[in-house]
């Protein structure tokens, strides 16, 4: 049984999404962050740099929810979240993955957390908050720009697991100026992904209520 | 025959090196940066981010540069430079590669350019550099604890692209105060990747010479 350790709508959330789309039996261990349990000993045993998420599948310890996802869908063809190998669309596939991880993900960790980069220095870090927050809108706007002409998902009618990553980046997201949902081919994606059942059961077995994003 | 816009020593450097191991045709396109050319409009056509590199396989116009590789990688399974598709070594694949580009690769150009953060303010332009130039060394550490413990590749003997990863970046990494050299497993990592000729033509064919890292 798959055992994803988790924290309320941290970076679990996608890889959580995925395992509930799939339906396949998984345990969520929660990593209390309000303990800081993330950078425990015994948690720095399973992933080194001390982050959310990290999935234990048998003897497999793999962390980066990016790759847990590409995992999972490998693991698990049969729930088609992902193209099949070779295919040209599988290629764009990890694009977008890729870019949603080291993109706007990092962007959107940066805008959340400024002061990790710049310490006790106030100035600096509200000018690396609003630069990162310009920066994230680029990057969605490149997301809507794509979405505009080849959407209404990432990858045309194909649900695929990028589709929920953007939902997690997306809750993220929603104190921004100019938030995601602003975009509307993008608002449409996020309808689309947060009517799925599997995405609300997540949500909700994380003790997430409410507008997911 | 596959094309790959490039720029000597950008992010093109380890998919350039997978072309050279996998042993295909590919041609490769100079975008001039010293004429911002990665943000002329017909380069943002290709690549709407303006970043370096773009793969054009075919119909196929590709960017990111890990995914560029996930996708060379599928598409030759002969030059065996990723496991199975299924494998549980896959899986730990994955996780470096996107180790690699959302931490290390992220962290790096924050070090290189740390006033794309902070613009004019010179103190929080150094604050934000010597801040991105220890988190990397983190990671850093994080890859020479599991080589000491796993090496001496990403893979243990295995060979696969996520090795030519770490040299592209370990490259960019080399001014560091403590560079990735001054770790004794990733320096014998280094050492064995750079002997490749592979490796040393795609260095050579970009017009590096030298010491790779």
């Amino acid at each position: 049984m798959y055992q994803l350790h988790y924290f309320p709508g941290n970076a679990n959330a996608a890889p959580h999404m995925v395992l509930e789309e799939i339906g396949r039996r998984h345990e969520l261990v929660l990593v209390d962050r309000a303990m800081n349990a993330q950078k425990s000993n015994d948690y720095l045993k399973l992933n080194p740099n001390g982050r959310i998420p990290t999935l234990i599948d048998g003897d497999l310890v793999l962390f980066e929810a990016a790759a847990i996802i590409l995992h999972l869908v490998d693991q698990h063809p049969e729930a088609d979240l992902a193209p099949r190998i070779g295919a040209r669309e599988r290629a764009k596939f990890y694009q977008w993955m890729i870019f949603l991880t080291n993109s706007l993900q990092e962007e959107l960790m940066i805008w959340q957390y400024p002061d990790r980069l710049t310490g006790s220095d106030v100035a600096a870090t509200e000018i690396v908050r609003q630069g990162a927050e310009k920066r994230a809108g680029a990057y969605l706007d490149v997301i809507e720009q794509h979405l505009t002409a080849n959407g209404p998902l990432f990858l045309g009618d194909k649900l695929s697991a990028a589709d929920f990553y953007l939902v997690m980046l997306a809750r993220w997201a929603r104190p921004m100026a100019n938030p995601p949902r602003a975009r509307p081919h993008i608002a449409n994606l996020l309808d689309k992904i947060t009517a799925l059942p599997a995405v609300r059961r997540a949500y909700a077995r994380e003790g997430i209520t409410g507008e997911i994003c």
